[in-house]
């Protein structure tokens, strides 16, 4: 896990450039895909799973299922966070059901057979933007173990249709900005996630303002620097995807 | 809680139109603030009590807490849905958090001295919409008990800049819908929660398509039916607050 | 849910006196059977909810099952309640038991079908006397729920052979009271709950003296006392029961 | 923990004849005060524990606290029962709650000071009545207990104003029966457990229906019965207690 | 459960010598083979439960399976222990699958058809070897329940091939020494658990130097006196046998 | 984690010797310590966290504490584990306290003030040895974290007295073998594991033999590969310590 390479200034990065980022596939040797993913000092490994069989609700009509989990390792953060263990908290439950929302936007149906595939989301590292790059990574562990399905002939080809990817936006000192750390997204007056697909359609948007309300017009340009951010994700993507 | 004169012949109402409303406030005899909201045949009972202290984190700054609680009655649904015991749901702590922020937003700051305003949520009838009625129920009821409070002299006055009020749209049968009810939500494409301040700034926007993406232009539509029923929500709240 | 119309000047009520009591049948629209009952301002919200299907250990007997659930909302009470998540307290689930086995009484056997009858109690205001109001409306609930079956052909015939209805007794200053609110409870020497059979006998009979002991002359006061008072409770139902 | 001095011809029993009684005092060594109680197969073990200092609800007054546990042992019952882990079960909860409100009736204050006396009644064998056992046995121990605390001068004297005792009664086969075993008690039509005072008077009187209601005189004769064996109890209790 | 005819001078007990060992078969009526074992003031109570089928991971097989629970009752202790209640605690964990797999031990496969064997170890009273008196006595008990099941016809004949015994040894005050009381266990700079089979070979051993390390020599002397305490420990198992 | 480096051909592995190891030191920007450590296909991320204040039980006493905790990301294994949640299992409790136990013999007494050094092991891939791997990184971690306390003045000097280290050994087909990789863990008739400090002698050894006991010879022989394979991992401790 050496980090050298990855050094960010920080301080010298334009509103609208997202931190240094990189996709690293195939680090979860067991794992049907996998993906180390890093926004900046953020990092996050993604595994995907394949399950025979899906929940119960879901028995008896042939066809599968997707479903995330998130976790944070504890020294992830700054200072030391406890494991989550009886109760996951509620922005844990947040996020990965908005990971599992995500992911199964890649797909338009879901007739691979009833086999689940599990994706698991650790932060080994957080810096801001968690669940976006966890997001980022995840589909691109996905759309390869779908790949691993459909090459060892359990599935005839692979159900994805597009990859998503998601990035933060945020109203920081006033002014609109891109790709948030820790920092700024704790000085942020309206916090904004925005996930959209390789068709440039949007999957889900989803804007806060704890400390301070915002109108259409701020709504709007957080919106258009939140698309040419996943257009830069999207390329990178494409590129680790082309280099199997 | 006789239901007789909210019948609601949904089949004839307008894309644009809200269902049936009612705010009926101080049902609840002992409680600070209580308001039982009905969006149709949705039925939410508001209470908002005082407590002395707040949690540790908030210790020592002479700073009050808001917090919020949601819950479904088990039979509020059309089949009984067991209640939530040692693990809430990821959905309910979506909404309780929701519904956490957009009271928080009624205030510019805490300065309300050591108390913990806890807001309880309970859904005696579901039918749709059951987090944007809690809010708008919740609005009020948590300005009632501020009111209280500086009647009491246990404030010298109410820390409420202003009301909030939620609605639900979404895109059903391919056209945008103002305050979904069950059928319709189940049918959406797109769905999404809008929350707004009385001064007509958002406070949150989450917009979600899991049975399918959208573009801008969809987004824009979604946003002003939005606006144009938030509207109606927060003339139908200060009548009820000037009926005290 | 208007209280007007139920006010109580429980000063000049008579030691053998019911506080003001009724039962709106219906209120739940999507439940089997419903009805909500107030004594004095105690008021409880039962349900009485149809499932296929009975627990592992009454399968295969072609016999059915009642069970009950009781919780009160957080702000029923004066000062707010917590909700009860992880672990049911023992007063909840001693009561829940004493309705299960009361409603249960109603009936001379299980030969229903494989059926589960559940019935939930949410009490939405406290004033004493909860398990006694829950148990006789539940037993209304209950009724309709097996009316409904047998009118929609799922059962040939209710097998509900008698309702029930119950009330709390005690000493209070001395003196044998009935039907005690929150206030006499907790200044009652001795306190009990009576659960009868609309055909004069008794289904439960609970008497407790933590603040002192009783003899048996004292015990048969309290029993004449709440004999009478059942009978009118019983009176209420056979009402009710009649304005279908 | 030899038995065979204790074997019993059950079926030679008259319908009011207690079932043979031990009561062992001293068997556990740590423990301030302990009895083994036997009401024929069933045996269980009784410590009474003292503790520094109150539940916090109870601090600062100057007063103690007695509370009580109950469990059994996975094999004390006829085939193995799992041990309560998570969730305590609702019949365990009645049971514990029930010993301490009964034990609590052996004092008329709490003025021993800020210590906690916590009774554990451990059923190495359940055979039936073993709540009433466990209140017999329980009352011994805790005046030991009280006694060894005065013996120490930790406490000046002893709190306990009576000891308590308590008996199972039931119609069986259609007659009243005292002490009832496990055989009878599945029988068993109605059936009650009483508690009472060294002076005769009632603690608490538990009588349930559930196949079958009873009507006045059969709650008179079941009384009567009550009474004959709780008086023996009481004498088995002094002879045990003068065996110091 | 008399104690006097085991009462020990620990103090004049050589540093090779047991403490007074007692085996007392069938005390658990009810279970298929019982056994309270007593190391000095340390007394177990281990019964042996068989109960049909096997987990969910085993099935299929037509092969058994054999676990073990360990507890202690809450005044077992000096000063009482709360029952350990949601989460099981590290150090309890530890025992129950040390007993299991030495019993385990005793067989040399499963081939006893689909039944669960089910040890539980309930400690009495705890000074010091819990655990190995536990696994001593459960051998015993697992023993008669595998002759009660051949007996009974369930099962052609025993699969036991050999019992197991267990003992502690520590180095206290710079002695090695052999079964360790609860004063000794506190001052031991190392402690050793110790389990062998019939045969004289090892099942476990487990040295543990918490405060303190040790070298191969006094790893070696420990060994020693283990394997003396486990024969005398396998005599009166042998004896005890015999005596049915 | 690029892992190409260290590729392993387990096949030409001598019985005695180690896979390959590796220590890389400061992976985890945040943590005062951290350490990834491999042993051939395992790796486990070590980190230790200082944190103000000791648990309660140690409060007063100017005293610090070391804990450990261990987990696995679900995907560490060839099919994926489900996390952990509510209930801790017993293999990941006995193997935190092994942790912390061995990590806790790197000190002579715990006069560092009231400091908690909380040690976490996440294993990111799992393919045997996990505990041994966890206990030979955490050492590295701990000390560095000791080191920047020192080094930031927090406290005068680090308390570290000795590096520990740990391996596992086992007979498998026969032979005792170095550090085994799962399959080989999977086959072995005994299996051991051996923690030792710098100075050469043993914190802990546990060895069991649950598909096959052992004799004195087959222990001895082990002890003795242990001893050998510790030594080189704690010349490559030493060798990763230098390179600061």
């Amino acid at each position: 896990m050496p980090v050298e390479s990855r050094t960010t200034i920080r301080e010298g990065r334009a509103s609208d450039a997202l931190r240094p980022l990189a996709l690293e596939r195939g680090v979860a040797e067991y794992a049907e895909g996998s993906c180390l993913v890093s926004f900046g000092k953020t990092r996050v490994l993604c595994t995907a799973s394949v399950e025979p069989g899906v929940p119960g609700w879901r028995k008896g009509r042939g066809e599968g299922w997707i479903t995330a989990e998130y976790a944070m390792l504890p020294r992830a953060t700054r200072t030391r966070t406890p494991r989550e263990r009886a109760q996951l908290g509620g922005r844990t439950q947040e996020i990965q059901r908005l990971i599992g929302r995500s992911i199964r936007a890649m797909l338009d149906d879901f007739r691979f057979g009833e086999h689940t595939l599990r994706v698991d989301c650790d932060v080994l590292q957080a810096d801001g933007g968690t669940r976006t790059a966890a997001i980022t990574g995840a589909a691109v562990a996905v759309a390869d173990a779908f790949d691993a399905m459909s090459s060892a002939g359990v599935i005839p080809v692979s159900p994805v249709k597009r990859l998503v990817a998601a990035v933060s936006v945020g109203v920081v000192d006033g002014a609109p900005m891109l790709d948030l750390d820790y920092d700024e997204d704790v000085r942020a007056a309206v916090d904004m996630n925005v996930v959209m697909s390789g068709e440039g359609r949007f999957v889900e948007v989803q804007g806060t303002g704890e400390h301070g309300t915002f109108d259409r017009a701020e709504l709007d340009a957080l919106l258009d620097l939140a698309v040419s951010g996943i257009q830069q994700l999207q390329d990178a993507q494409r590129t680790a995807r082309a280099g199997t």
